[in-house]
């Protein structure tokens, strides 16, 4: 019977189409509301709204459940609403009244908004964990494959000689790239909301200076206000960064399959990580590439998705908020599959052999032929009629021997360069300090 | 008549379609256009493929084209299909067989991979330049106005006492957290792609290292099938790193026409910058803001255009790209605009004094009492009871008397560290190596 | 462990990735896929592919099986990878020999894409019905209150009178023509994509206008390529039929959540269908319209995620297009219930009654009184600046009385027409040839 | 000097920022304003707000300007803002006070409304028009290259045999369905507005079913404030049209390119229809189908644009939807372009014949023996292991006799009966009716 029809118990229908997914993607953040709650009650006690007999209290409680969640132990009740409700009532239910105590100073939006951004550094550190072993794996396989060359297109026309290890490369240093979107998304991540209660502040005299450092945040949303602006955008921004990275990982996904495709023939992989079909006997098709060009591309349309269910709603909070986490969420896990899919895959990549000695790649090397020539001195245009002439009647002479010898080209590929662009830029992150921190609380 | 009908002169029509605005949009990048040539022709002559002479000859006629630029005297011929080959061609009539000389070792897919670097460098440049004055515009605003309260809403809801100090100084901090994200975005410009030639390199001994520092630039897009790669990616992050300035210019602009309209009354301008309309004689309309909005909501769907127009493609450079100018190029100047003009709003705007006062607003501080009660030892959960019954039956008194004093709060504003750390992230834009650089080239 | 490191299974992994969620999306199909075989196997008989005996078995065993689907006992095996297999599985178990004879003549890509517009047209026929639903408790909310003021806003300044009337008959209309875009949507669906196999037809002598008409297609999709191509075209079309509908929900929340505001205050609802806040006694939150625009304005950004992840691929089936059921699906049950609940709260919504006789709204009438002088013979022009007078210098007396009496004014509101324009439309979708074809097929 | 520094003209910035480019843009709209205009009046008159004299003294006014407009002559002036002051004030010029009365009974609003509809109305035909045109060159292709086969691909594999008749008559196809959506966009539009004033209606006696009939409307927009929340709906309902048929080209344009690169070789075009490159003297470049790709693509994300820039906005006009203009009005010139140089280059190609004699795509065969074999009676799944195992063997004879014969494949393109089913949408636009009302006007 639909809503609209009598003899439906209402709030009932209210609290389902209010509540949505919300215990289900909450149980995501779960160990994380934990930890946001620790160090409000240690702040809290240092202000004196706890007693120290209290705030060991709560502690122990706090520390048992964040076990009960590493341990998969923990779940929400059908009758509690959100992850908050769940560790609160079972806090009050386990130590009584000092569980009533814990809410003080602070409201479910700033208890969203901190558990929100602690949930998004550990899922940017393993995204980018996920990335350097991705561009690792693809360094490797541009020094391994060097020598190898490979038609170049432009317009998807051939165009001059290219090599894999340009190519595996290309890709490396595109992540490399992709890591200084994502290190803007931490730094934006990384500042503490807590005490920005429902967006106005509180009157409690807050310590939020110790919050930030004992949740190891680099800084403080400053302004309370826009503390709570902070939801919405921190989610558009790392959806921006992850979209670059989606970005780079579809574009290869569309090569592969390219590649793979009979007409080129230029790569290959082991059957067993390829797939058939149900009437045609011969096929080979590369579904993982397809998967992961289509889930990335399914990332690339999300900071738009995020921007859309934002854009025009006046300062404060809104409900509306509450929806971002539905396609966000599982973005991370599907990221993170995608990297590490693309990773074993390309462990098992065959490359084809003398591609080049194909007569239909022979006009590749007609730039070589014209700069043969620029370099003994004709001018570069002549040079261009000469070559455009033996083409045409005939008579152009391909010359194999390629000499690219400067910096990013074929016959130097500085990968090493690209290493420590990588290094320099992931060293920033700063994981560690932070991990730190939350260690600290939960021991 | 169509051009599928006979009698259309074919070649002409196939220009029109692939030249397209290029001729238009291409004046915006031929400052930038002499610079690349200026230093590719230094590194030319470097590596012997370029005369002591030849060189100088060159210098001077690439220096008379930049300062024609700059005087407005430049234009690319109808019969010229863009600024490379209009730059190409004035240099042959001026200098003759010289300019000839300067293709050689590059392609017109660099060339124009490191003039949009260039240009986009200015453009951010211009930007950050116009932020940092709408930011220092937003701090003096909530210096100033820090004690006038404002009601803050949450679900659109009256919630909590807010202050036009908070609400000034939370756009401002959204604009420092957007300079990241643009930081970011320079970081991935600020790289030089020059000597990729079509995306594979050359055969001329290039010194790339070279050309990267005599534009200022900070290091290279190394690998060469990467710096054509760079192409659409460059353009879609820093479309990404605009799209989060728009988001907060808009966010403000919805702010101010919901603060103007008549049912709130909280702010107002002089009639001078309001508009009237046709038929009703009392209307003092926010144009200028509705037209922000809109504008910044259209630059929040620019990143979705580049990548619906970029995904999908193979590695290697395709036409495709070429489009990604026409909407990209106006939005610099429409977020300059924007910020240019919601400046001067602002140096104009009237606050409404007193305005909790109005008992319609008496709720707002119904947490202030809980929290009294709690601090005064009552459990929260029980103090949020009483205040309830309060409520319920009428007898609720309001304390006016806010005493926020934590980090961030109404009383403690610390718009000092929100310029901090504003200022921090400015410092590493770098613009005066940049500038220097290009003056070293064009004196 | 990770898949990249030493000692994983790796089919598993591979499966996993590839089959992802279809187990789970593909339930909601599972009915449709034996539509489609109990079509086929009619069809295959007809062209002696099966005898008279191995079709009534078949028939029958497939009968069974809808049964079961209807009755919720139908699952698929943690081992089977999509529901087209284990229908196949079912009915090979059961009968034997007869079961592997369903696949002749079509592929899993025909199936597929038969299922999905199955479903589709299922899915279409329910919001349809919701979407008319509400569109009836509109009218009649505007016809209850059509005689009750409201201010007309234009730039969100007041402009002049309006009417419940008016607003509530308004978004009916909308509804009206967003139907005739899901009409366009229905009419692409409503074709029939089976016997074009792989996409490219099969040498069997199928006869694909037997199954249309047993399917109660209205027509085929003729061309078998085009067949193919119709994946991922149709979801997006119909995900834009669908956005039509979210934008005048969106738009209609998005009023409801100003109105209901205290600054506001023209509306509101019962206690119980709003929410709380745990820590500001007297809150009452419109979060089902908050919730309401947010899921809205996800599903208008659904079109642009399927175009995409479907953008600048070449013709001919690929993985990708697997991926769309992905939150296309759960759209459809959005949808659904964001009318039925709008529905049910407009069921229960409150008008406040003279609104208008608040002086703040005078000058609402400022147009009324123009106009009165301009149709005793002051040209417009003049009038206006008369009346812009009397308000400047305070001698401006507002006229209550309204006579707006032309087509679709305040007291002419039209919404018997515009229920016929809505009937009109409706009556074009023919729901009920098409279920009668599949109560044939079934019984 | 910036606007926000000191001693700038404040009202010139104001004003610059505000119309933006109107003045360029409303240029398209002159036509239509005057049209607008024309049917105003006349309506005037017959509710007596005009006399007959006045009447025809403005009605041959306007037609001179309508004349004007035609021949090019009609420009606004730097001083006026937009198209509608710029036609009253010449009105006003040329015949004094009675021009003064046409703005009796509308506003700016429903002014804009009616020109925007008009416009969409005479854009919808052209690029309906142009549509038709590609559409019969597709299906004149798809007859003359029947017999002509193809690889078909499916994960971009090669998998069974297709043909360019169904490759050029699958696109003829998908452009018929285009068609639906663009006739519901039609309808959509092909309704008056007029009368709706600022969005609330009018005191006056308007008489809105006779401009309806006038102005060759189909029925009104009847709700007048549902006219208002039609602009920016019908612009995001003619851009989703518009976008499907921009899906369809750049598909084709996708399978073009990839057909035209060297290791596909299918087709190809003649040297003066392809582009070369600065240094690459053996290239031809698909630029004009890549263009068409990028173009097209560009239209696809413009439905997003249109929804991002006015979700969220309440109802009510809001000067947002001034800047809807500024994508879409150059995105009908664009589709058009589009759709005619696509019709052009396909008069232009040429097809590879026999390329299936290429040892390498044998196993397109693969299906039809085992096809054969079920035909002769061997279940379909042990059919297919044994041609799976003649495969891996190598003994795998091809069969090259295709015996497609059912409907839409090979053998049976079904050209008529979808050029049967394009002919029965189109009939169903209308626009001889709209065209002779207009006609009826100016004459």
């Amino acid at each position: 019977m639909k809503i609209w029809q009598k003899g439906i118990e209402v709030n009932k229908s209210i609290e389902t189409f209010t509540v949505g997914k919300d215990r289900e993607l909450d149980l995501q953040m779960a160990a994380f509301d934990v930890l946001g709650s620790l160090a409000h009650v240690e702040m809290l006690a240092s202000i004196n709204l706890l007693t120290t007999d209290e705030l060991a209290e709560i502690q122990d409680a706090l520390k048992i459940i964040y076990k009960e969640i590493e341990d998969g132990k923990f779940t929400i009740d059908d009758s509690v609403e959100d992850v908050h409700s769940q560790v609160e009532w079972l806090l009050t239910q386990r130590i009584g009244e000092a569980g009533k105590k814990i809410h003080s100073g602070r409201s479910r939006n700033d208890q969203v908004l901190v558990d929100l951004k602690l949930y998004f550094r550990s899922c940017i550190e393993e995204m980018v964990g996920n990335t350097e072993v991705l561009f690792k794996q693809l360094i490797l396989l541009s020094e391994e494959h060097k020598s190898k060359l490979l038609p170049g297109y432009t317009h998807l026309q051939i165009a001059m000689p290219s090599s894999f290890g340009l190519w595996f490369g290309a890709y490396a240093e595109s992540l490399a790239d992709d890591m200084e979107l994502m290190l803007a998304a931490w730094k934006i991540t990384n500042k503490n909301p807590l005490g920005s209660a429902a967006g106005y502040g509180s009157s409690f005299p807050l310590n939020r200076t110790l919050t930030t450092s004992l949740l190891g945040f680099e800084s403080l949303n400053y302004n309370v206000v826009y503390a709570q602006m902070g939801r919405g955008k921190t989610e558009r921004i790392l959806a921006q960064a992850m979209s670059s990275v989606a970005a780079t990982l579809a574009k290869m996904a569309m090569d592969v399959c390219l590649f793979i495709n009979q007409n080129f023939s230029f790569i290959s992989f082991p059957s067993e990580l390829t797939t058939g079909s149900s009437i045609m006997p011969h096929k080979k098709n590369p579904d993982v590439f397809e998967l992961i060009r289509s889930r990335c591309n399914k990332i690339q349309a999300l900071p738009n998705e995020i921007a859309m269910m934002t854009t025009n709603l006046p300062s404060g909070y809104h409900r509306d908020l509450q929806l971002l986490k539905e396609n966000l969420f599982p973005a991370f896990i599907s990221l993170n599959e995608c990297l590490e899919i693309a990773t074993f895959m390309l462990q098992n990549i065959s490359i084809k052999e003398d591609i080049l000695k194909d007569k239909m790649y022979d006009y590749l090397f007609s730039v070589e032929v014209v700069n043969e020539l620029a370099l003994n001195g004709m001018p570069f245009r002549d040079a261009y009629k000469v070559v455009g002439e033996q083409i045409e009647i005939g008579t152009f002479k391909p010359q194999y021997d390629l000499k690219h010898t400067h910096e990013g080209s074929i016959g130097n590929l500085m990968n090493q360069e690209i290493t420590a662009a990588m290094e320099q830029t992931l060293s920033q992150f700063g994981f560690e300090k932070v991990n730190k921190a939350i260690e600290n609380l939960v021991r």
